[in-house]
């Protein structure tokens, strides 16, 4: 089994700070919604964004549907062997069901989310689809898992081959792995990855997206281990 | 080289038969745009589309956006390997510069599109990101690439692993390759795959989205070939 964790991603409501910016508002009444139950968005919220700190990472939404279109659609989930979640900034945390079919549509995409913020959860008839719980760090969720190696991604980690990474994985007789990835435009992770991973490895020597990171994991998850 | 070709996009303009439709008028209206420049979206332009034939799998620009996406930011292409096609249900063909940063947000990409329609091309300073040909069939691209193995990914396609498919071709002594992927969300291709392709293959025993396919070509081109 697969888990595969995008960290630290870039999505929040629009903070109460903000609400009241020209730009917010302007873009609440187009959709005829309050700015708190809205996600932030840089590309609408630009303007309004430079008051936050760490503002030029912010407001991101667009690198956690990237990394979910992969993830979820990958063979790897189709064969059943991924579980994906997403943990934010502000530590709230969404587990993904595998069979969900994932909005395709970015502007319907945020609807979603903005829906999941506010009822913490989004069901069908049989099952719950998306989950979100508030107040858990990314260690609280690498406690709660219980698999054999936790790898971070990271540009400052060791540089290695994945495919021949994972192959030396398997022949130490692990199968169940989870792997930690960024869900931040640029920058480094806020909490200390070392102290959370097992190892930290980068598998290419320039900045990758959360998606094709996601896209080298799953695919070469399925050639060594499925 | 890779050469990776999305082809019969679903990526079109409104057609004159529906742009005076209350949907297409309206949605024009809030863009301020003309309907005959926009391009159909199934999301926004659903209601009007039931006139049109095969209207089920049109207006999905956003399969080309997300397989540009993965193309784009996969590692293969990072190191200059990969050459992106898009070809369309209309026979327009778009050529994408390797170095081009594709807009992430949705709503952009569309407007990037639509700039493209009309004017041909979007250029920087120094180079040529994006360039639109009319009227150039799926054969005629096949014909003006200089490639060893040309192969098409088709659910109809013999049922291959994908790495050890490249490794055989590696073997053969080929490096330069086309591999041709369905640019519309359901049914098959209108052209005779098999004709124009050498090898027809499928590498799963159901659906893969665009960028899916995509995902597994270029990491396990890079696991192979570079």
């Amino acid at each position: 089994m697969l888990t595969l964790i995008l960290a630290e991603a870039e999505l929040e409501r629009i903070p109460t700070s903000i609400s009241s910016h020209p730009a917010v508002v302007s873009n609440a009444k187009q959709r005829q919604r309050k700015p708190s139950k809205m996600i932030l968005d840089a590309s609408f919220h630009h303007s309004a964004m430079r008051k936050l700190p760490e503002w030029r990472r912010r407001g991101r939404p667009d690198i956690t549907h990237l990394f979910l279109l992969v993830t979820l659609d990958s063979i790897a989930n189709k064969r059943g062997e991924v579980k994906t979640i997403v943990h934010t900034r502000n530590n709230e945390v969404i587990y993904i069901h595998p069979e969900t079919r994932l909005i395709r549509h970015y502007p319907r995409f945020i609807g979603l989310m903005e829906q999941l913020f506010e009822k913490k959860s989004i069901e069908t008839e049989d099952k719950t689809l998306l989950r979100l719980e508030e107040d858990k760090k990314l260690e609280d969720i690498i406690e709660e898992i219980d698999v054999d190696r936790i790898i971070g991604f990271s540009m400052n980690g060791r540089m290695v081959n994945l495919l021949e990474y994972f192959q030396s994985i398997r022949e130490e007789g692990y199968r169940d792995i989870a792997c930690i990835v960024g869900g931040f435009p640029s920058g480094d992770y806020h909490c200390n990855l070392r102290k959370i991973a097992d190892d930290v490895i980068s598998i290419y020597d320039d900045m990758l997206t959360a998606w094709t990171t996601a896209s080298e994991i799953t695919v070469n998850y399925e050639n060594i281990f499925l």
